[in-house]
């Protein structure tokens, strides 16, 4: 697969799995580094995003788990917060999940990562967050 | 809870969670940082792993994301690495997972993680990994 | 002690700490993870900070320590600074021991740090900050 | 040298080198830790900046090496992106060395990066960037 | 381009770039992950490694920033020392920029760094490194 | 004060500070970079370490809570264990300082620097430590 092909599977798998959030970054991108953009589209979502080794669900939880260690990922937070509960994982599921970082990286980062949640779960009703047991 | 009850309940899920790979980091501990070693166990498996709100599978990707993404982390890898086996995940899954990380933490910190659990692997006769898709 | 009575005393040793300024951040989660606000509150207030093994003032120099160098910590910072004015921490301590990190952790940390802390001290008055003799 | 003679020193390279935009910082420092902003001044600019050993051009992308990968630094990327120009390189180079950052430290790391450039560039009329190859 | 060549064409740069200091690395990672290793050399070598928008000198200067500050990269900031030298930076050019990093990303990264280089420089019997002004 | 004099002085500082410790880094540098070398002990501790503004155990503290949440910093905290103990700090306060870290940089990082403190208590026969109320 040439990479013009890569990048045109990640556009798709990136609008359905973000529901769009992601378009303000690479908007931004635009006009200074389109290829950045591209890369990031070509590299994650078309080339490892598709793969049948891992559910997309589980993706997202690996994503949530590095994205809040990092910290300064706020953009990036609300693109796969929007992409974890378009793959499945509800809100409560979300927050536990950055509940379960904060013995491995701190409250700070698990707190700025909630707060990030927050965020997307108010522009998508879901707020208050319930604890649910998970299936 | 009293917190002794905590410690207890986490002691008990950490050594089914992790195969014993825990124990080393407890022990070198003991001399040095009981208290440390008490809030590690009691926190992170006494009140958090044992919650049923997120699946103990799911906690472990979230591990796993949040300690390659740090650096400096082998020997709590090495426990997360053995956690994720034992609830469940395929060293396929576990390798993918990682290789998901590389686009959003760096080539170091995804082979760093990657070699760790290489020699989970090794130590439990799961070497070389085949790429499989998830059920 | 139970979960609750460690919560109960932290939240009461958290107003007496940094005299309202964790406030926000406890409210701001009370929606997404009321479960996340407890931790903080009942591990770090509750458990550690009225340990006698060591000074409140000491504890509050080790979190300016561990927040310079994090980075992505203002909300934590600005709680901490607050802090350590009220354990005994005079400006000019708060600003030499950020001098202190930059050797170790950079200038941008140490500048991110400072202003933080001069935004707390122009709350309570403290600017300028002269320069002190420690006693 | 004195240190006052590295401050003098430093302060002049540092407006050469960037044009101004250092001097934001060094003022917001100034009723808190002149003590921090006379060190920043003294020790980059007026000890290591103007060594024989390494070219200002080469200073300038470590630099901008350094503060994409350790985050949380967008006020000191805005300084250095304005060096990196005022040292010769272009915006396509720039863009360019932002791009090569992502494999090693990450997408978010490199895409925050970016825009912080965008933003220089916006300010000097260097919109959009034309990738042109390096002389 | 497909992937494939892109591989191809990155395995040929990463062994002219480093003289073989990479190829332990792509070994280890053989039979756990031989997929992170074709993107490592793939999008970093393959992709944009051979782009002609940054010298290769300036890109591997580029890459020093990055490890140096993201700690715990010793494997891979061997290889890019090699890099740096191959691609033309002088062993006192290497040690000064290593220096530059200091006051950015702190005492501790520099040194990290600066004892990897060491190490290359010792195989490559370029010690003691002599200071020496950049032509 | 010249660099030269500050370097001096520092020297002094640090061997006063941390028993030679410090020596074995100083020593690693000197045939690769004892530009680096230099600097590190006139910033740190000919310029810093000597001012009155902070006491030398404050400083200490300040640098434990650094380097721990930094990581992958080994060889620099075993030299600030060995000052914050030459500065008066007690082991018992040493260890729970370590703890108070845990809550907002993790546990992996709080482990981290516990055992480089156990190593640096076993070699002065300072083990077990015993948790004792501070003065």
């Amino acid at each position: 697969m040439s990479g013009d092909e890569q990048y045109e599977r990640g556009l798709e798998a990136l609008r359905e799995a973000d529901s769009g959030a992601g378009q303000k970054l690479l908007e931004a991108l635009a006009d200074v580094s389109p290829e950045l953009s591209y890369r990031s589209v070509a590299w994650s979502y078309g080339d490892l995003y598709v793969r049948p080794e891992l559910a997309r669900r589980d993706r997202e939880l690996m994503c949530l788990g590095v994205l809040t260690a990092l910290g300064d990922t706020g953009s990036q937070l609300e693109v796969h917060v929007n992409g974890a509960l378009n793959a499945g994982l509800t809100p409560s599921e979300i927050v536990e999940a950055l509940l379960q970082a904060v013995v491995y990286c701190g409250v700070p980062r698990a707190v700025n990562a909630t707060l990030v949640a927050k965020k997307v779960f108010a522009e998508r009703n879901l707020l208050p967050v319930r604890p649910t047991p998970a299936r």
